[in-house]
């Protein structure tokens, strides 16, 4: 086996485990529902593994994504990537929590690795998106990505990653965050070794950092309209997606599976117009404060001292 | 005042006559909610006049917007318009009424005068999005639009009207038409008179196309399962403005009022992963049968010989 197929079946071996991990917690934790789980292959080469719970105790929907494809680039497409040729690997893991009880925040995380020709990188990052935020729970998101940024300082830079989440997850048309952010990378080129680490470990840490939110949020009471605000905020997710994320708009316009690709949609959305939220109110603060970037690890600082 | 003024003091006067005209009777048709209006202005010219019904006695969300508009294009999208320079005006109305009943169908309609320079043209147009179609509403709708077109032959061409609706709604990633269709025209310039004279004759036909169907259905009962079909359905509708509506990405991504572009999104959406109706469903002939482009016109035709 080349050295270039040792690392790629490394990674998809690596993505394949953590799906199997992260499902296994994520049903362990949902109490109610199951995964569902579709194989699917890719005209072109190669194929995936999507997971998605439905109506569960704790998850409205959860979908989990695993994919390993081959096959040739379009020339348009190559052109704007690293790399020479237009051939190309990509295998990995995105996934898409929706709780059901809006105390939850919603979450997402992708981790993936590519190559083109004899280049290759790692790329990935994961998202945090509250309704009803608490400020410890943003901290502590942000610190558990911190951690593993820290752990592995010759590769991986958390300032510089959340800030690249920040830009990236932004609705310009809102002028608005979709969520508190977290962290985001692509093109992680270098040291083989020490980056596919670096991503095992963020890989390790989504349950980690997302987690105990989840676990402290799920038995709090909420109303309808705590509901419908959890529905109208989601709307933010769809416009995201569906006009902004690279990823979806890539696979939607370029014939990828459909529904593996639109797994990560809310379940349940709404549009009110011109919704605007009592002033003061917990909904108001969620976009007066908590969606601008904040340098959330520092703040804690600042109260612990 | 300039025969160029005089004409587009003629269209505004005509649009914003159509809003309140439109505006009355589907407030006497749903009678239960009144339209909330919004007048705004837009940095650079102009203003227009957003009206909106929310949860109805018919309709979930009305939406119909007034606009009169004028300023500079930017040098690209004036690149891509007919007419010197990048001096514009622009006026119309745009509706889309959400009914509750997943019996009644959403329906969409846009009548437009723009001027660039010294080129002017018209646009327009109305499709109908059925949840649970009848045939004979789909023929009813395109023998309206029909007649319309019949009526101002020189300058109305029904046939290419309505397959220019059928190409552009349309969901490439789905490869699935948004609805059953009816007309679109764009570009529309010649003789002023006898294209205004369509024009108004269109506009006063939305109603006429429309109202029957919706009155025909409104006392229908529904089951939930039938509403949580109507909202599954209605993500498509989302699909289509987020991915591939002109004015809606224009208007995003260039500034305009957010809130009176996006008063076209249903007010409850579902996105359900995989799902597929029933064989032989009514669900499943409404992709099956429906959703592709059809000559409604002439199956009528064939019914009655």
């Amino acid at each position: 086996m080349t050295l270039a197929l040792e690392r790629q079946q490394s990674a998809i071996h690596y993505f394949r485990n953590l799906q199997d991990q992260i499902c296994a917690e994520l049903e362990r934790v949902d109490g109610k529902a199951k995964f569902h789980e579709d194989d699917w292959e890719r005209q072109g080469g190669g194929g995936g593994r999507t997971r998605v719970l439905a109506e569960g105790g704790v998850f409205e929907k959860a979908g989990v994504n695993f994919s390993d494809v081959a096959g040739q680039l379009s020339a348009d497409f190559a052109r704007q990537l690293p790399g020479e040729g237009t051939e190309f690997t990509a295998t990995g893991i995105s996934l898409v929590l929706h709780p059901s009880n809006p105390m939850i925040p919603t979450v997402h995380a992708n981790f993936r690795y590519l190559t083109k020709g004899t280049t290759w990188w790692f790329g990935g990052g994961a998202d945090l998106t509250p309704y009803y935020p608490r400020r410890q729970d943003a901290v502590r998101f942000h610190l558990a990505w911190k951690q593993v940024c820290d752990r592995h300082q010759d590769v991986a830079d958390y300032q510089k990653f959340k800030k690249a989440c920040d830009d990236y997850f932004f609705l310009p048309h809102r002028q608005e965050a979709r969520g508190i952010g977290g962290i985001f990378f692509d093109f992680l080129g270098g040291e083989w070794s020490k980056i596919f680490d670096f991503v095992q470990d963020a890989g390790q840490q989504f349950l980690i950092a997302y987690l105990p939110i989840a676990l402290a949020r799920m038995h709090e009471s909420f109303t309808q309209a705590q509901r419908e605000f959890q529905q109208y905020r989601r709307g933010r997710y769809v416009e995201f997606n569906l006009l902004y994320d690279r990823g979806t708009i890539f696979g939607l316009k370029t014939g990828g599976r459909i529904e593996s690709i639109l797994m990560s949609m809310p379940p349940t959305v709404r549009w009110c117009y011109d919704y605007r939220p009592a002033q003061g109110s917990p909904e108001a603060e969620l976009a007066e404060y908590y969606l601008k970037p904040r340098d959330w690890v520092s703040e804690e600082v600042k109260t612990v001292e």
